[in-house]
């Protein structure tokens, strides 16, 4: 979409100085941007901003005199946000492609998108405006919102409930059964795996990140959480508000993240532990079952402790041995 | 399916108190139960007996006079047994979708049903009753036994064996090839991967986990074994009878598995490892190359040690450090 | 292909010792193989030529008077190229499924095959004897070299560019955005994420694999890299050429490996590291964030320090502790 760079620095929020008329209807790095690329900087790349082709640059602070720049407080998140406006395509692909397999009483709303192959089962709805590419599973009675955008080959299981404004990507796998067994002494008995699963609005899930149903009780992600690829939410766990989760990170059955947690990539969460509101948990970390770990300190380590007392007993280490070498 | 409490206190080997004519169709939590549900209560939930409203509650021992509860020496087991009787749907979907595209050599069983989109290779067979959701794949000469279920976009590779009653969760991958090359001082070769994978029966197998195949032997995954999701195993590997694996674990090439052995999440096991049957290791643990790990002891770590020795070196390290703080 | 010892010597450039007439069409270990099989020894398993039943055996050195031999200064070498020669197929699968749904404006050139259900959309190009196996997804713009081989369920995203001779299994995820976000204090606005992918020749992603694509760069896995399964590669990433990465294996934002790399299992690399060429990583390895990393060692532990430092303060921890029990 064809935008002036006064007309962006008005979305953003920002001061436009230099050229309002510009006009711009991409963005990219300085390094690779045109005359049609909006583009930003941090303070320590100011020296290429002189050098860029690009059309406009949001900066916090300075003068670059032959520049169109427009200052914010906040160069990178205007940026974003300006990306998201500018990039934001006309859709008019709206429709059920003829080789998908829709159920006659599942709802389609207005303009919802479904592609080739995909398979949408009976009891099910899809909200208005929502993207079902190609392949992707929807079982039976889940509901899904509007504005989603599935990307090829999601399965969604059975009774599921997914809100708006919620991404997926490929191969994500939402509702299988939680791994739940129960030993007779000899073999082991699968205990049921019925409960359901909930995404609220505007959570983004991962390439082939999987997040199981609940046993008898619920599997809940909250608005705004976002999950990166090849994740794995065990059963009835929940996810508080805004909380991200790095790569490989797996969550044992029946844990609770509270809200704004930063979790790193290939952590490793026991059963029934407990993580305050704002807990950061470095790469590779390790939560022991049933721990309630306290937030705002950044914690690391298997099992976690405070990343200072980590670093001290490293170096305490690296020191005893040196003295051997 | 509709029970009575008395029927099913006869099912589980338990003994009724109460109204043995309170009918029953499904199962809860204490929380959420409702009349028709069956529930289940350890001791130290025997207080919310009371409270809930479920139609029959399995117990170990005590008195609940207001209520209808199964006396069981296992209340947990033997409420696993008794959902799995009362959930057990009846199918009438049998039948090849016809978007479904199947080999004119393919045997396919009574009562078996193939989803929209699933591709089903020739030379290849599916026992009774087996339920292949849709835009599963299975490759040529591939043979899956009866009353099996896969999930959606299940890939079996060809030359897999599997057995009866297994259940395989969406995106899992089965005889891939498996990571072998050789370095040619410049270049990695490609080390034939051309061995079979079998599955034996009852094996429960994660969405998105991974199972390579044979190099020039057989991958093989004993009768019982359950796996969750997103795990990796690798070629030639065996896992021993009714061992579980939990989610994001690892086990690398020609690497044995014992019998009723429990892995933890995100374990991570060397290629030529052997396992002794009953072995248990805490999860991110890690197992050395080769190494030969004697079974009945709890291990922790990397490389993985008794958990008593980790232990005591997590506090020795935390002690060293606190008269630095 | 039926060939005989005489001509798989002169292939692999080895000294025929034996019946250069016996004929070859496959090839197994020494304890499973046939008189049509090849096979070969190490120098530990030379006991076994003796009973094998193989038509002839790849060796290094040593007199087996009942046996066919090839000589070969590198036999499991030899053994790869010759089954690779042995084992190749004459296609004639060539063609584009009935199910396929492919945009009229892709190009598709000679002799490939694209099965059923899969999906290529349009402005894409498929090279010369590329095999897309069914229910595959290739995104708009999305260029494929020849020679090719997807298996089934994987997805390309929009915009990936693949050479020649790639080898990607099933599950795989190439070209989904990467995790990128900006918090505005309260919420997560997303990054924009539409850099590329680019695949070089000769490489093998293994099963469920996630490579995404750059934020505003590309993401690069250059010439000759083998990817195992369930690896993630964060947007940004630079994989040298010929760096092979076992499974499970993490590699976040903006880091670059350099060639001829050994990256273990589930190995953790922070964001904007930079290991050297020839850089040898244990599995469960950790990189720091900003790390460089310097090739030639070997490098063991969280953080990831030298091998023999990782052992001394091992067998330090262990002598410490040892007193107290």
């Amino acid at each position: 979409m064809k935008r002036t760079a006064q007309e962006i620095a008005e979305y953003v929020g920002g001061e436009l100085r230099g050229d309002g008329a510009a006009v711009l209807d991409s963005v990219a790095s300085l390094k690779n941007a045109g005359p049609a690329d909006l583009s930003y900087a941090e303070e320590r790349f100011y020296d290429e901003v002189a050098r860029t082709r690009a059309g406009c640059v949001i900066v916090r602070s300075g003068e670059f005199p032959s520049r169109n720049v427009i200052v914010a407080r906040n160069p990178k998140l205007a940026f974003a946000r300006a990306a998201e406006w500018l990039l934001a395509e006309t859709r008019d692909d709206a429709g059920i492609h003829p080789s998908a397999t829709v159920a006659p009483d599942a709802e389609i709303a207005e303009g919802v998108k479904i592609g080739p192959g995909a398979v949408i089962e009976g009891g099910t709805s899809i909200g208005d405006r929502t993207v079902i590419e190609a392949g992707c599973f929807v079982g039976k009675r889940s509901r899904i919102g509007s504005n989603c955008l599935l990307y090829p080959r999601v399965v969604i299981y059975g009774n599921v409930e997914i809100g708006d404004r919620v991404i997926i990507h490929a191969g994500a796998v939402i509702g299988a059964d939680g791994f739940g067994f129960v030993n007779d002494g000899a073999v082991h008995v699968k205990f049921p795996q019925i409960g359901k699963v909930i995404i609220q609005d505007d959570v983004e899930i991962g390439a082939n990140t999987c997040i199981d149903r609940g046993s008898l009780e619920t599997t809940v992600i909250r608005r705004g959480v976002k999950l990166d690829n090849l994740i794995q939410i065990a059963h009835n766990v929940e996810v508080g508000e805004n909380t991200v989760i790095a790569a490989q990170t797996g969550i044992s059955g029946s844990s609770r993240l509270g809200a704004q947690c930063v979790i790193g990539g290939q952590v490793g969460i026991g059963e029934h532990a407990h993580l305050d509101d704002n807990t950061i948990i470095g790469g590779q970390g390790g939560v022991l079952n049933g721990k309630h770990v306290r937030g705002g300190e950044v914690l690391w380590g298997t099992p976690v402790r405070p990343l200072k007392e980590f670093l001290l007993q490293q170096a305490y280490l690296g020191r005893l041995t040196a003295k051997k070498r």
